[in-house]
């Protein structure tokens, strides 16, 4: 069916947890996970214990710890002194509700591996990619997967400079979650990319603008439809947590790299008739980058302390 | 009905905005507000102007700024580098979702006279009092209207410590907003009350615990149903947006102090068989307290400088 090619992105996470592990095998400090449930969901623990073989395959230790929500802060507050621990998960919901924004920005963004705290994501919005006290910032998982696997898709010019790759690339991220779709469609329009942000209430468009003139993208109102930018995208993405959302394949252009990263399929069969690549799925490269940050952070933390809590 | 006594805070609101006005005239530079507005809404620019006309009597500076959404945050970044603003105040709902509590913490902390930023938050929960730049936290407007209101009714027992002026009350606080509830909760707590917070989903109780033998409060599953809160509390206060929702003086406690900060009248008229002080309304309060807290920080930010923003 056409000349796409479905891409299956486990020899990427096969190359970076293999590398993980070399360079752990290095280090006299591992990285230490510690992992907080307070609302234990059989599913989700036991994704997590999956997670957890892998880290600890790689060389990186991995506590589950199960408290209350009412002595969760405590614990992470516990958690961000203990210099024997590098990095901590909290598993959300938590209280279900923006009492559980707050807990994001309890843990220190220095041990923040998934990248969900404040301070990372202004670094990620405003193009800061060195911060103050010498880190760079943890990228949130899933982001990092997808520019990972267009990077190893090409899509990235070598030809240019680091930081503009995506220059002259028009991309559209169907999801702007502040976990997945927001900062995604930020790194990519900080790359050099002409990027449509779509959600439910309106299209946002991202862009350093004509000659990348600013440092960092602006945001401006979209001046196409829907249509007119998945039309036009040289790259979609999409992760929408239906299942009876389907990309028809008249809708996009022709060579068209499509991703998905929704747990349901965003992309109706028929795209294979126009796409130059389809990713069908993430696989396992998101929690391999999530191996990949607890590496970096337990790094940046053995050359740089992290800063304590800022009052 | 009863030896209750209906308060109504116009006293506090008149002592304290003549204060304010007071200390601007000696002061070289005034506070200078301004207040953006993404998505204009008639009732509340009208709110708005006549907040405004408050500010210019007592000397406070105020612009109101329309802007796009999409150019907010630029904006917000240009108030925090302009030395000539003292406070910040951007009027809700912006996106209408998490991308909110994002812009909440892009105003400086300095400059957040609305005090509802991920750090004014941490230092209240964690009852930190002077912060590492010399500056005092900014309250939210309303807890601290609604401490200010306590004080005055002598709920504070000026024979303790500062900081420890609840010991042995019990207090009930009804709505756990991140903006008023919560943070409402933590700063009785931590004065010394033992306060259960209530929302729809539990009961949290907040306490320093048995002679205060903790700095700060410590969260708890309330052991107390609804009724056996309401029934032990010395002080009820209530913020619950709904017509139909209604305390019945059967389920308080003889000589309980109850306050509303609802703009729907939560406590059934019957209360005033056995409260002993009853405040309908903050009235004109809250306004008030953002004007003393646009002097504070606008004093706060001359005598320490602010931060710039942690990267």
């Amino acid at each position: 069916m056409g000349n796409c090619k479905e891409f299956d992105p486990t020899g990427i996470s096969n190359y970076y947890s293999n590398k993980v592990r070399d360079v752990i095998s290095g280090l006299k400090k591992k990285p230490a996970i510690v992992a907080f449930f307070a609302n234990p969901d059989e599913g989700k623990i036991r994704i997590a214990e999956s997670i957890k073989r892998a880290c600890l395959k790689t060389g990186i230790s991995f506590e589950l710890s199960q408290v209350s929500k009412y002595d969760l802060e405590e614990e992470v507050l516990k958690a961000n002194e203990d210099e024997a621990i590098t990095g901590i998960i909290i598993n959300y919901p938590v209280f279900g509700n923006r009492q559980d924004e707050y807990l994001k920005n309890v843990i220190l963004p220095e041990k923040d591996v998934e990248g969900l705290c404040h301070r990372t994501r202004y670094n990620i919005f405003h193009n800061i990619r060195t911060t103050s006290n010498g880190h760079k910032p943890i990228l949130p998982c899933t982001p990092l997967a997808i520019m990972k696997t267009l990077k190893h898709l090409g899509a990235y010019d070598k030809r240019l400079e680091k930081g503009n790759r995506l220059y002259g690339k028009a991309i559209v991220v169907i999801n702007r979650s502040e976990r997945v779709g927001r900062p995604l469609a930020a790194l990519l329009a900080n790359d050099g990319a002409c990027v449509h942000s779509v959600d439910i209430s309106d299209i946002q468009a991202m862009s350093r603008g004509p000659g990348l003139k600013f440092p960092k993208f602006k945001l401006i109102s979209a001046r196409m439809s829907f249509e007119e930018c998945l039309n036009n995208a040289d790259i979609i993405i999409s992760g929408v947590p239906s299942k009876s959302y389907k990309i028809h394949q008249k809708l996009i252009k022709e060579g068209a790299i499509c991703i998905n990263f929704s747990s349901d399929e965003n992309f109706d069969a028929s795209i294979k008739l126009r796409a130059s690549v389809f990713v069908k799925s993430l696989g396992e490269l998101e929690r391999v980058m999530l191996m990949r940050n607890s590496l970096r952070s337990a790094i940046q933390q053995s050359n740089f302390p992290p800063l304590t809590h800022s009052k």
